[in-house]
């Protein structure tokens, strides 16, 4: 990657893509109907619904930020041109009014026939509950994501009956996965499985059940008889559900004697061990559940010679895929939120398991909402920051361009909002309403100017840059490039200490503060915003410095540790991922955590927020390395969008063999690496392998060139097996 | 009044009333507790479902304007101090945490008991499927007026577990008259009584039932028996209900047999007529209907030696009970929506008939909905204008300065709205989307520079700048009213031709069009912007011009006999209302009409926008009678906010004599007037009776001063009655 982010490819389809053509092609007749609506719509309601779901005792906690709303009144659109007459079934979330090439249908037909030739239909849809949303289906007639949609059709009348229209704001429509007309929007459930205890022990008149390791869902009740009350005290540990006074969640249960004998119980939550204390009137057989989930493809994959990480990399995925439902939310028992820092590092992480773009995509809708904005996502400033970043990885990661060109917009209110909240200086420093976070870390000084969020302004900047570019906005491309150089010059004119030869962490006042962190250093390092002497300077000042406010929480290791990575400290990294996320699994973790400090012992480990079961035992943000692997050690990153191009620089890190695969769009690469054979495999693009080795490597397929230095390269073809002998330095 | 809209009470107070108190006070004790919510919220919730409610023989037609939505989540919030404990009952629509003092209260309790003494009580309300409302009922601690609220409560909780609060924008609550817990906000209904048909006739085998008049309901079908389908078309005429074929509105009922004896349709419609046909195998034995309506106490009244006029004004009346309804609608079948220009009209009217200032800032709330400003309000330009000036004789009639002071950053946002659509001129020019409707009329030019938008623009910036005031934003009152000067002066630069001394209609292009029209030139009379000479120039040369396009809507006949009676031609105008609303009865009106061209005949009357029924019958714009006898006959108007001050000067216009009431905030002005008697007697305020008499006038209470020329004075206070002897001119 270059010292700028950069657009390499797609730009000039930028203005084709855009709203090109809606008419029925001969490949749409062969796709399914899908159910569809306004685009974002389906994220903001189904993420308002899922946000009120964390309780603690049985009082809902919604968060603390701004909820949008789906627009209740939105018209469809789509122009065919078709060879017979069509048939075309009408399934609607909402009363609806039709037109057909401008003319009113009377009533609420099921079903219309649609003559041959070219035809305008319109929907416009009414569903103030839920979401306006439409699901046409005929033999041409689908529909599908060549419809477009507005919230103000601006469609009136005039007084000789003559329809007028102008300045509608047509967008292309939101879809997801709902491909039959069963399957509706407003009854989106995540999919589930029974699984049955691994274990249960009595505990007084009741008993304690263990489903053998954190898991998310809704527990069900056999067997059950009688009258009385029944309650339920969930603990991601032991110590918290036999807490019966102090754990965070429970469900007082209240049988009447008419309930049938299998109950299940209708809310969610995340718990490995379950106590249940039943009234004596009350009996039951037995206690299973319901395991709640997304189903997603694990398609990335690891494997070493070291067992201690190959169960690391497990439970970093158990833990990914436990925190990926409706959205990527930070913990399943707290905050069950979308944050949008915490969704960053899930996005990454994605790109290595799952790559499930849609994930991406809803997370980054909810985060967003509509308009207006009125306050920072999680009403955070670098979580807002993040928002950019993250739209510009999902470009370089999927190649897909369509979500730039149909949000710009949302993008470019968000900068200004966050442009407005700019200092005399043109620093970000937090106004009224801002929470600068950067992390939980005991005395971080975050008032006035911190670098951090000016290195994060920058690179969000730059996002901003290339999107302007994918929109067609030639304008706005200048001017944020012009706006991310300006504040980078300004960033290392004010924050860089030349003698010290590190970045500064505060100004206050026009203060320097004479404090060093690792945050700024260590972004600075990863975004390439240093140059090798910089690199070096701090990876020797601040990151390997114990002097250095310590980072305790996975969140900030996951990019403390991708420095140290990117500077090629693989050996040393990984000697940390066996300390600090091996240490949770010394102490039973199943799931990896919100935070983990290796010098607390005891019940110290659950608490959090002044509350002794406060912490997160399954947070998104502790399966990092499965990004770390897959980045830094199988070594796979894009360098172009898509995947069009992209580079292998395999690091042992001292392993004796590792393998796996790394997801594309299309495909994958897969990797197997030892301290003498590399062999490779990708889908598509043209991929680099780097290969540093004693010696020159051979191949019998390829042309191996030296780079210099016991440094070589490969160029990789798709569909391709490579094998190359070399001998690992 | 004065040349510009001014402000002479209540400014002193903006600032102290703005979010002055929250806390309990002795008086709020006796109170009671009502529904609360996000203020403007309930507003666009329900116009969203009302506006969906017109029909076109089955198919909903909705709005063409955007929607916009009630926060799904908001947080109440109050500070009391009481003096003893207090048990208080919680109904919540919606689920919901609640904090005393900081402390999350664990489960959803029905009651809690809050000690005595001082005590912050906070409820975050969820609700996506209507709005989050909450009804709080003890002793002392009661929901009501004095709450806040906020949709940001910005309350994050740091990792020690404090809790820290910022930039959370409080506002004052909305509520309405939800006074008791079952009454809820999201079950709301207007009130309905059971009606019989005045006449039933057989038609084939049906049967066309006439209720009299026109009317507005739930049709309700007694003694049904069987099985098979029944249709019901309605007619505001004879001739829509007996065509079956054409009629607007129907409903194709499906009954299975199990249905009860007693069907009542659960949507309601605008008719006189109903006609019913019916499956031999379906029985009924009678036709009835539920008259639904908003509970409105008539508090204005007019009666005079004119028999007909005296129906013109009940005929008026019922027609402006018919269409205020959840908010002030045009018409009752056609468009059932809520449109600013014909609001604008009904909020005049009410202040001489119901005086109700709730149905006044619904319809407010519900034409402005939210942030953010993409469009005029209903898509017309003319519309968003008409709300500002709304909003200030809302002021200027009711006192009430809450209103502005909570909803001003939505008229600030409305106005940036409209002065980012000038042209390069300074002058509103209709750009993409942009509707300008002026009127119904043939060939009127509604493209470039129209004179009648630019000074409906300039009362705009008068009303902001008072508005400004009453918030207490002094710069803001500063820059409208500079604004509202120079667009005046430019306005007559531009548009007043000097030497025909009237107000030309339209520029294009920088060209002066040889045009002149009735618009600019009336409003510029009865908004005073025109000096004594240009009144007559205008008034005989413009108004009494039929060579001048002629005005067919009771739309702008509104505002034509405004003009005509604000100089003085009370005569002339009454025989105009007799020959034009005169003319409706005439032709069998019940409720008048939303056009009436005397020069058509027969069905003639019916047809509109192209369709044979597409006329509405009952529309709001055809009540204008109502204000002009009352403001203009009896002569009663407000010449400081809130009648504080006020002016009548009655005004026969031929008539032998004439009696009413005019409603104040608190009571009433009642007169009688003859030729040589004036008896008068108000509630509050200082009035000034201007009396034009050929001889001094006489009275026994008070003294009349001379003012010139025929004219006298006399200055009339609260609750004294005076009788006054003079000679009418």
């Amino acid at each position: 990657m270059s010292n700028k982010i950069s657009i390499t490819v797609f730009k000039f389809f930028a203005c084709m893509l855009l709203f090109s053509s809606w008419s029925i092609s001969a490949q749409e007749e062969k796709s399914e109907a899908t159910w569809i609506w306004y685009p974002g719509d389906f994220e903001v309601w189904l993420s308002n619904e899922m946000q009120v779901r964390r309780t603690e005792r049985e009082a809902v906690f919604p968060p603390l930020w701004q909820y949008y709303s789906p627009y209740a009144l939105v018209t469809f659109q789509t122009e065919v041109d078709i060879p017979e007459a069509d048939e075309v079934k009408i399934h609607s979330e909402g009363p609806f009014q039709l037109l057909v090439d401008g003319v009113q249908i009377y009533g609420q037909p099921k079903s219309i026939s649609i003559p041959s030739g070219k035809h305008k239909i319109s929907f416009k849809v009414f569903n103030q509950e839920v979401l306006p949303a439409i699901y046409i289906d005929g033999k041409y007639i689908k529909s599908g994501k060549n419809w477009i949609v507005t919230n103000e059709d601006k469609l009136w009348i005039d007084e000789a009956g003559k329809a007028q229209q102008s300045g509608t704001p047509w967008m292309p429509v939101g879809s997801w996965n709902f491909n039959s007309s069963e399957n509706k929007p407003s009854e989106f459930r995540l999919a589930t499985e029974p699984w049955n205890a691994k274990k249960t022990e009595k505990i007084g008149n009741g008993e304690l059940v263990d489903f053998g390791k954190e898991t998310f869902g809704y527990v069900k009740i056999h067997g059950l008889k009688g009258k009385g009350k029944l309650a339920l005290y969930y603990g991601e540990s032991r110590e918290e559900a036999l807490d019966s006074a102090k754990c965070e969640t429970l469900d007082y249960l209240h049988f009447d004697g008419k309930q049938s004998e299998t109950y299940t119980h209708n809310k969610s939550k995340a718990f490995r061990y379950v106590q249940v204390q039943a009234d004596a009137t009350v009996q039951y057989d037995s206690i299973s559940m319901l395991y709640e989930y997304l189903p997603l493809e694990y398609r990335g994959a690891f494997k070493s010679s070291d067992d201690l990480l190959n169960q690391i990399w497990d439970v970093s995925a158990y833990t990914m895929h436990l925190t990926s439902r409706e959205f990527f939310i930070d913990g399943i028992k707290r905050d069950r939120w979308v944050w949008s820092g915490d969704a960053y590092q899930s996005y990454l992480m994605n790109y290595y398991l799952f790559y499930d773009s849609e994930s991406v995509e809803r997370t980054l809708l909810a985060l967003r909402g509509k308009e207006p904005v009125t306050a920072h996502i999680n009403i955070i400033m670098d979580y807002s920051l993040y928002w950019f970043v993250g739209i510009y990885d999902y470009y370089l990661y999927t190649g897909d361009t369509k979500f730039i060109e149909t949000f710009y917009p949302r993008m470019k209110s968000l900068m200004e909002f966050c442009l407005g909240r700019r200092n005399d200086n043109g620093f970000l420093e937090p106004l009224e309403g801002d929470w600068v976070f950067i992390d939980w870390a005991d005395g971080l000084p975050k008032t006035g100017e911190v670098s951090f969020e000016q290195m994060l302004l920058a690179r969000s900047l730059e996002a901003m840059a290339v999107s302007a570019e994918i929109a067609g906005e030639t304008g706005d491309q200048k001017n944020y490039q012009k706006l991310a150089d300006d504040l980078k010059a300004k960033l290392f004119d004010v924050f860089w200490d030349e003698k010290e030869n590190v970045m500064k962490h505060q100004r206050i006042d026009g203060k320097m503060q004479d404090i060093v962190t690792r945050y700024a250093n260590m972004f600075g390092i990863f975004f390439n915003y240093f140059n090798e002497e910089q690199k070096q300077s701090v990876k020797n000042k601040v990151l390997l410095n114990d002097d250095i406010l310590q980072i305790t929480t996975p969140y900030m290791r996951f990019y403390e540790l991708e420095a140290l990575c990117a500077i090629g400290e693989q050996e040393f990294v990984l000697d940390e991922i066996r300390d600090y996320w091996g240490g949770m699994l010394d102490h039973g973790a199943t799931s990896f955590w919100e935070k983990y400090d290796p010098k607390q012992s005891g019940n110290e480990h659950l608490e959090m927020y002044g509350r002794p079961y406060g912490k997160s035992l399954c947070h998104a943000w502790g399966a990092s390395p499965i990004y770390l692997f897959g980045k830094y050690y199988l070594g796979v990153k894009p360098t172009s969008a898509g995947y069009k191009t992209y580079e292998v620089t395999p690091n042992l890190g001292g392993l004796k063999w590792m393998e796996g695969k790394v997801p594309t769009p299309n495909g994958e690469v897969s990797i197997y690496c030892s301290t003498n054979v590399i062999k490779i495999k990708a889908s598509e693009g043209e991929g680099t392998l780097i290969i540093n080795s004693k010696s020159k490597p051979s191949t019998k397929t390829g042309t191996i060139t030296a780079l210099g230095k016991s440094k070589y390269q490969l160029i990789i073809k798709p569909n391709t097996p490579y094998s190359i002998k070399y001998k690992a330095l």
